[in-house]
Protein backbone atom coordinates (compact mmCIF):
# COMPACT_ATOMS: atom_id res chain seq x y z
CA UNK A 1 0.00 0.00 0.00
CA UNK A 2 1.62 3.41 -0.86
CA UNK A 3 2.45 5.50 1.99
CA UNK A 4 0.49 8.42 2.87
CA UNK A 5 2.03 11.53 2.12
CA UNK A 6 0.05 14.96 3.12
CA UNK A 7 0.57 17.42 0.30
CA UNK A 8 0.54 20.31 2.33
CA UNK A 9 3.37 19.12 4.64
CA UNK A 10 5.66 18.12 1.69
CA UNK A 11 4.86 21.45 -0.13
CA UNK A 12 6.36 23.29 2.87
CA UNK A 13 9.06 21.06 3.54
CA UNK A 14 10.41 21.68 0.08
CA UNK A 15 9.60 25.37 0.16
CA UNK A 16 11.35 25.41 3.67
CA UNK A 17 14.61 23.74 1.84
CA UNK A 18 14.21 27.00 -0.79
CA UNK A 19 14.12 29.61 2.23
CA UNK A 20 17.44 28.10 3.15
CA UNK A 21 18.85 27.98 -0.22
CA UNK A 22 17.71 31.42 -0.30
CA UNK A 23 19.65 32.43 3.54
CA UNK A 24 22.76 30.53 2.39
CA UNK A 25 23.22 31.44 -1.33
CA UNK A 26 21.10 34.03 -2.21
CA UNK A 27 17.91 34.24 -4.75
CA UNK A 28 19.41 33.83 -7.83
CA UNK A 29 20.66 30.30 -6.68
CA UNK A 30 17.03 28.76 -6.36
CA UNK A 31 16.42 26.26 -9.08
CA UNK A 32 14.42 23.12 -8.85
CA UNK A 33 17.55 21.69 -9.15
CA UNK A 34 19.43 23.38 -5.97
CA UNK A 35 16.08 23.14 -3.88
CA UNK A 36 15.41 19.58 -4.95
CA UNK A 37 19.25 19.19 -3.73
CA UNK A 38 18.30 20.84 -0.43
CA UNK A 39 15.70 19.08 0.69
CA UNK A 40 16.88 15.38 -0.01
CA UNK A 41 14.46 14.46 -2.83
CA UNK A 42 14.93 14.53 -6.77
CA UNK A 43 13.79 17.41 -8.92
CA UNK A 44 10.84 15.25 -10.22
CA UNK A 45 9.62 14.63 -6.64
CA UNK A 46 10.16 18.86 -6.79
CA UNK A 47 8.25 19.30 -9.81
CA UNK A 48 5.68 16.70 -9.19
CA UNK A 49 4.17 19.71 -6.28
CA UNK A 50 5.68 22.81 -8.24
CA UNK A 51 5.77 22.29 -11.94
CA UNK A 52 7.99 25.60 -12.54
CA UNK A 53 10.24 27.32 -10.07
CA UNK A 54 8.08 30.51 -10.19
CA UNK A 55 5.49 28.68 -8.59
CA UNK A 56 8.08 27.14 -5.72
CA UNK A 57 9.40 30.90 -5.39
CA UNK A 58 5.43 31.98 -4.65
CA UNK A 59 4.84 29.43 -2.41
CA UNK A 60 7.81 30.27 -0.44
CA UNK A 61 7.12 33.82 -0.83
CA UNK A 62 3.95 33.13 1.41
CA UNK A 63 5.85 31.74 3.85
CA UNK A 64 7.67 34.82 4.83
CA UNK A 65 5.02 36.38 6.20
CA UNK A 66 4.60 33.68 8.43
CA UNK A 67 8.20 33.64 9.94
CA UNK A 68 7.87 36.89 11.26
CA UNK A 69 4.49 35.62 12.74
CA UNK A 70 6.29 33.31 14.68
CA UNK A 71 8.76 35.35 16.00
CA UNK A 72 6.10 37.77 17.95
CA UNK A 73 4.91 34.78 19.32
CA UNK A 74 7.56 33.51 20.93
CA UNK A 75 8.06 37.16 22.48
CA UNK A 76 6.86 36.84 26.40
CA UNK A 77 6.30 40.48 27.33
CA UNK A 78 6.94 42.21 29.92
CA UNK A 79 6.58 45.59 31.48
CA UNK A 80 4.52 48.51 30.38
CA UNK A 81 2.71 48.46 27.40
CA UNK A 82 5.74 50.56 25.82
CA UNK A 83 8.31 47.78 26.86
CA UNK A 84 6.26 45.27 25.18
CA UNK A 85 5.77 47.39 22.17
CA UNK A 86 9.52 47.91 22.04
CA UNK A 87 10.04 43.99 22.55
CA UNK A 88 8.08 43.43 19.62
CA UNK A 89 9.65 45.71 17.61
CA UNK A 90 13.15 44.22 18.61
CA UNK A 91 11.66 40.51 17.84
CA UNK A 92 11.50 42.30 14.59
CA UNK A 93 15.14 43.12 13.95
CA UNK A 94 18.18 40.68 12.82
CA UNK A 95 19.78 40.93 16.17
CA UNK A 96 20.58 36.97 16.23
CA UNK A 97 22.28 34.91 13.75
CA UNK A 98 18.47 33.13 12.90
CA UNK A 99 16.72 36.66 12.81
CA UNK A 100 19.57 37.33 10.26
CA UNK A 101 19.12 34.67 7.68
CA UNK A 102 15.19 35.45 8.13
CA UNK A 103 15.63 38.88 7.08
CA UNK A 104 17.95 38.27 4.37
CA UNK A 105 14.98 36.02 3.00
CA UNK A 106 12.48 38.88 3.49
CA UNK A 107 14.94 41.32 1.76
CA UNK A 108 15.26 38.82 -1.25
CA UNK A 109 11.19 38.49 -1.45
CA UNK A 110 10.77 42.37 -0.88
CA UNK A 111 13.47 43.13 -3.67
CA UNK A 112 12.20 40.78 -6.45
CA UNK A 113 8.56 41.76 -5.53
CA UNK A 114 9.34 45.26 -6.96
CA UNK A 115 8.79 43.89 -10.65
CA UNK A 116 5.97 41.53 -9.47
CA UNK A 117 2.71 43.62 -8.78
CA UNK A 118 0.87 40.70 -7.35
CA UNK A 119 3.93 40.25 -5.05
CA UNK A 120 3.63 43.76 -3.63
CA UNK A 121 -0.10 43.33 -2.43
CA UNK A 122 0.90 40.66 -0.54
CA UNK A 123 3.52 42.44 0.88
CA UNK A 124 1.08 45.83 1.41
CA UNK A 125 -1.25 42.93 3.20
CA UNK A 126 1.47 41.95 5.52
CA UNK A 127 1.99 45.16 6.39
CA UNK A 128 -1.49 46.11 7.11
CA UNK A 129 -1.66 43.38 9.73
CA UNK A 130 1.95 44.71 11.36
CA UNK A 131 -0.07 47.88 11.29
CA UNK A 132 -3.19 46.80 13.03
CA UNK A 133 -1.28 45.08 15.54
CA UNK A 134 1.13 47.61 16.01
CA UNK A 135 -2.30 50.41 16.44
CA UNK A 136 -4.26 48.23 18.67
CA UNK A 137 -0.71 48.39 21.25
CA UNK A 138 -0.24 51.80 20.75
CA UNK A 139 -3.68 52.57 21.99
CA UNK A 140 -3.40 50.46 24.52
CA UNK A 141 -0.20 52.17 25.96
CA UNK A 142 -1.93 55.34 25.70
CA UNK A 143 -5.26 54.37 27.30
CA UNK A 144 -2.06 53.52 30.40
CA UNK A 145 -0.77 56.42 30.04
CA UNK A 146 3.30 54.85 28.81
CA UNK A 147 3.17 55.79 25.15
CA UNK A 148 2.18 59.61 24.74
CA UNK A 149 -0.69 61.07 23.91
CA UNK A 150 -0.04 64.29 22.00
CA UNK A 151 0.71 62.21 18.84
CA UNK A 152 -1.70 60.16 17.32
CA UNK A 153 -2.15 56.34 17.76
CA UNK A 154 -1.63 56.33 13.47
CA UNK A 155 1.02 58.36 13.17
CA UNK A 156 2.81 56.64 16.34
CA UNK A 157 2.21 53.28 14.44
CA UNK A 158 4.05 54.81 11.15
CA UNK A 159 7.09 55.75 14.08
CA UNK A 160 7.02 52.44 14.71
CA UNK A 161 7.39 50.68 11.25
CA UNK A 162 9.82 52.98 10.30
CA UNK A 163 12.19 52.22 13.20
CA UNK A 164 11.52 48.59 12.07
CA UNK A 165 12.29 49.25 8.62
CA UNK A 166 14.93 51.49 9.30
CA UNK A 167 17.17 49.55 11.52
CA UNK A 168 16.63 46.21 9.68
CA UNK A 169 19.43 46.76 6.55
CA UNK A 170 22.28 48.31 8.67
CA UNK A 171 21.85 45.55 11.62
CA UNK A 172 22.10 43.17 8.72
CA UNK A 173 24.95 44.45 7.28
CA UNK A 174 26.62 45.75 10.40
CA UNK A 175 30.28 44.36 10.72
CA UNK A 176 29.99 42.92 14.70
CA UNK A 177 27.52 41.98 17.19
CA UNK A 178 29.21 45.23 18.70
CA UNK A 179 28.01 47.32 15.80
CA UNK A 180 24.69 45.49 15.80
CA UNK A 181 23.89 46.10 19.92
CA UNK A 182 25.38 50.17 19.22
CA UNK A 183 22.34 50.41 16.40
CA UNK A 184 19.65 48.78 19.07
CA UNK A 185 20.98 51.31 21.80
CA UNK A 186 20.28 54.08 19.14
CA UNK A 187 16.69 52.75 18.19
CA UNK A 188 16.04 52.40 21.92
CA UNK A 189 16.58 56.16 21.83
CA UNK A 190 14.44 57.14 19.01
CA UNK A 191 11.51 54.87 20.29
CA UNK A 192 11.89 56.95 23.96
CA UNK A 193 11.73 60.45 21.93
CA UNK A 194 8.63 59.32 18.98
CA UNK A 195 6.95 57.05 21.50
CA UNK A 196 7.38 57.68 24.79
CA UNK A 197 5.78 60.57 27.03
CA UNK A 198 7.57 63.43 26.90
CA UNK A 199 9.17 65.22 30.05
CA UNK A 200 7.41 68.06 30.72
CA UNK B 1 42.21 50.99 -38.48
CA UNK B 2 39.90 49.16 -35.84
CA UNK B 3 37.87 51.59 -33.85
CA UNK B 4 39.13 52.58 -30.45
CA UNK B 5 36.78 51.69 -27.79
CA UNK B 6 37.27 53.27 -23.91
CA UNK B 7 37.16 50.08 -21.99
CA UNK B 8 35.41 51.57 -18.86
CA UNK B 9 32.66 53.64 -21.07
CA UNK B 10 31.86 49.74 -22.73
CA UNK B 11 32.02 48.22 -19.72
CA UNK B 12 29.56 50.57 -18.00
CA UNK B 13 27.49 50.75 -20.83
CA UNK B 14 26.96 46.87 -20.45
CA UNK B 15 26.55 47.36 -16.84
CA UNK B 16 23.83 49.70 -17.22
CA UNK B 17 21.90 47.46 -19.37
CA UNK B 18 22.63 45.23 -16.07
CA UNK B 19 20.49 47.64 -13.85
CA UNK B 20 18.03 47.81 -16.59
CA UNK B 21 17.40 44.18 -16.30
CA UNK B 22 17.30 44.23 -12.90
CA UNK B 23 15.26 47.11 -12.45
CA UNK B 24 12.58 45.63 -14.99
CA UNK B 25 12.58 41.73 -14.39
CA UNK B 26 14.45 41.12 -11.46
CA UNK B 27 18.23 40.05 -10.06
CA UNK B 28 17.38 36.85 -10.84
CA UNK B 29 16.90 37.33 -14.31
CA UNK B 30 20.39 38.59 -14.71
CA UNK B 31 22.61 36.67 -16.86
CA UNK B 32 25.17 37.08 -19.45
CA UNK B 33 22.79 36.45 -22.17
CA UNK B 34 19.82 38.92 -21.19
CA UNK B 35 22.33 41.24 -20.21
CA UNK B 36 23.99 40.87 -23.71
CA UNK B 37 20.34 41.25 -25.07
CA UNK B 38 19.47 44.37 -23.08
CA UNK B 39 22.84 46.38 -24.73
CA UNK B 40 22.59 45.01 -28.20
CA UNK B 41 25.67 43.19 -28.16
CA UNK B 42 26.41 39.65 -28.76
CA UNK B 43 27.15 37.32 -25.14
CA UNK B 44 30.51 37.04 -26.37
CA UNK B 45 31.06 41.06 -26.37
CA UNK B 46 29.88 40.80 -22.74
CA UNK B 47 32.05 37.55 -22.17
CA UNK B 48 35.30 39.99 -23.48
CA UNK B 49 34.60 42.66 -20.79
CA UNK B 50 32.92 40.43 -18.15
CA UNK B 51 33.91 36.74 -18.25
CA UNK B 52 31.44 35.34 -15.29
CA UNK B 53 27.98 36.47 -14.50
CA UNK B 54 29.51 36.70 -11.16
CA UNK B 55 31.81 39.86 -11.94
CA UNK B 56 28.98 41.80 -14.31
CA UNK B 57 26.81 41.61 -11.11
CA UNK B 58 29.71 43.30 -9.26
CA UNK B 59 31.21 45.48 -11.39
CA UNK B 60 27.10 46.71 -11.69
CA UNK B 61 26.61 47.19 -7.64
CA UNK B 62 29.36 48.74 -7.59
CA UNK B 63 27.57 51.43 -9.96
CA UNK B 64 24.54 51.05 -7.42
CA UNK B 65 26.50 53.27 -4.87
CA UNK B 66 26.91 56.00 -7.80
CA UNK B 67 23.03 56.09 -8.08
CA UNK B 68 22.46 57.92 -4.94
CA UNK B 69 25.52 60.21 -5.30
CA UNK B 70 23.89 61.64 -8.97
CA UNK B 71 20.43 61.93 -7.04
CA UNK B 72 21.72 63.84 -4.09
CA UNK B 73 24.12 66.39 -6.63
CA UNK B 74 20.80 66.84 -8.46
CA UNK B 75 19.37 68.60 -5.56
CA UNK B 76 18.76 72.27 -5.39
CA UNK B 77 18.76 73.17 -1.74
CA UNK B 78 16.70 75.71 -0.64
CA UNK B 79 15.67 77.15 2.94
CA UNK B 80 16.99 76.31 6.31
CA UNK B 81 19.77 73.39 6.36
CA UNK B 82 16.75 71.82 8.35
CA UNK B 83 14.85 71.64 4.87
CA UNK B 84 17.73 70.92 3.41
CA UNK B 85 18.12 68.04 5.27
CA UNK B 86 14.37 67.06 4.65
CA UNK B 87 15.14 67.55 0.97
CA UNK B 88 18.04 65.55 0.81
CA UNK B 89 15.81 62.62 2.63
CA UNK B 90 13.21 62.88 -0.07
CA UNK B 91 15.83 62.65 -2.94
CA UNK B 92 16.83 59.14 -1.40
CA UNK B 93 13.18 57.94 -1.42
CA UNK B 94 10.91 56.16 -4.12
CA UNK B 95 8.71 58.94 -4.54
CA UNK B 96 8.83 59.19 -8.41
CA UNK B 97 9.14 55.87 -11.15
CA UNK B 98 12.78 56.51 -11.69
CA UNK B 99 13.82 56.61 -7.93
CA UNK B 100 11.59 53.39 -7.71
CA UNK B 101 13.58 51.96 -10.62
CA UNK B 102 16.89 52.78 -8.79
CA UNK B 103 15.63 51.45 -5.09
CA UNK B 104 14.57 48.13 -6.74
CA UNK B 105 18.22 47.78 -7.84
CA UNK B 106 19.70 48.75 -4.62
CA UNK B 107 16.99 46.48 -2.58
CA UNK B 108 18.04 43.54 -5.18
CA UNK B 109 21.53 43.69 -4.51
CA UNK B 110 21.21 44.65 -0.60
CA UNK B 111 18.93 41.38 -0.33
CA UNK B 112 21.89 39.29 -2.44
CA UNK B 113 25.01 41.49 -0.16
CA UNK B 114 23.15 39.30 3.02
CA UNK B 115 24.95 35.95 1.33
CA UNK B 116 28.34 37.94 0.42
CA UNK B 117 30.32 39.32 3.48
CA UNK B 118 32.55 41.61 0.55
CA UNK B 119 29.30 43.02 -0.54
CA UNK B 120 28.19 44.11 2.69
CA UNK B 121 31.49 46.02 3.38
CA UNK B 122 31.05 47.90 0.89
CA UNK B 123 27.37 48.82 1.83
CA UNK B 124 29.35 49.45 5.15
CA UNK B 125 31.44 51.93 3.66
CA UNK B 126 28.25 53.39 1.66
CA UNK B 127 26.58 53.94 4.99
CA UNK B 128 29.78 55.62 6.31
CA UNK B 129 29.55 57.97 3.32
CA UNK B 130 26.01 58.56 3.86
CA UNK B 131 26.67 58.90 7.99
CA UNK B 132 29.45 61.74 7.19
CA UNK B 133 27.31 64.27 5.00
CA UNK B 134 24.91 63.74 6.83
CA UNK B 135 26.35 64.49 10.40
CA UNK B 136 28.36 67.53 8.92
CA UNK B 137 24.82 69.15 7.44
CA UNK B 138 23.08 68.10 10.98
CA UNK B 139 26.34 69.83 12.84
CA UNK B 140 25.71 72.96 10.62
CA UNK B 141 22.00 73.06 11.31
CA UNK B 142 23.14 72.76 15.22
CA UNK B 143 24.91 75.80 14.87
CA UNK B 144 22.59 77.56 13.29
CA UNK B 145 19.72 77.19 15.24
CA UNK B 146 17.81 75.23 13.36
CA UNK B 147 18.47 71.66 14.34
CA UNK B 148 17.61 70.39 17.96
CA UNK B 149 21.17 70.49 20.03
CA UNK B 150 19.79 68.66 23.42
CA UNK B 151 20.41 66.06 21.45
CA UNK B 152 23.81 64.91 19.60
CA UNK B 153 24.76 65.14 16.22
CA UNK B 154 25.12 61.93 16.06
CA UNK B 155 22.23 60.51 17.66
CA UNK B 156 20.18 62.96 14.62
CA UNK B 157 22.30 61.14 12.13
CA UNK B 158 21.40 58.02 12.97
CA UNK B 159 17.21 59.18 12.83
CA UNK B 160 17.57 60.61 10.02
CA UNK B 161 19.59 57.36 8.04
CA UNK B 162 16.48 55.49 10.08
CA UNK B 163 13.97 57.50 7.77
CA UNK B 164 14.82 56.91 4.88
CA UNK B 165 15.49 53.38 5.62
CA UNK B 166 12.71 53.34 7.13
CA UNK B 167 10.32 54.60 4.70
CA UNK B 168 11.48 53.65 1.58
CA UNK B 169 10.04 49.84 1.38
CA UNK B 170 6.96 51.00 2.06
CA UNK B 171 6.88 53.72 -0.54
CA UNK B 172 8.69 50.94 -3.12
CA UNK B 173 5.77 48.73 -2.60
CA UNK B 174 2.70 51.69 -1.86
CA UNK B 175 0.00 51.10 -4.03
CA UNK B 176 -0.60 54.56 -5.30
CA UNK B 177 1.14 58.25 -5.47
CA UNK B 178 -1.45 59.17 -3.13
CA UNK B 179 -0.44 56.62 -0.57
CA UNK B 180 3.11 57.61 -1.33
CA UNK B 181 2.50 60.67 -0.41
CA UNK B 182 0.68 59.93 3.11
CA UNK B 183 4.12 58.29 3.95
CA UNK B 184 6.18 61.35 3.15
CA UNK B 185 3.60 63.55 4.83
CA UNK B 186 4.53 61.00 7.64
CA UNK B 187 7.96 61.54 7.18
CA UNK B 188 7.94 64.79 7.56
CA UNK B 189 6.00 64.62 10.99
CA UNK B 190 8.48 62.31 12.12
CA UNK B 191 11.57 64.27 11.00
CA UNK B 192 9.69 67.26 12.70
CA UNK B 193 9.87 65.48 16.32
CA UNK B 194 12.92 64.01 15.71
CA UNK B 195 15.39 66.73 14.46
CA UNK B 196 13.48 70.00 14.41
CA UNK B 197 13.88 72.15 17.67
CA UNK B 198 10.81 71.24 19.75
CA UNK B 199 8.98 73.94 21.06
CA UNK B 200 8.98 74.63 24.36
Amino acid sequence: MPKVVDRDERRRRIAGALLRVVARDGIEEVSVRTVAAEAGISPGAVQKYFPAKEELLEFAFEMTGEIMVQRWEAVEPEGSLADVLLQFVHASLPLDEQARAELAIIYAFSARAATRPHWQARIRADYAVARELTTDLVRRGQDEGVIRTDVEAEQLTEDVLMMVDGYGPRMLHAESDADRARLRDSLDLAFDRLVRPPFD
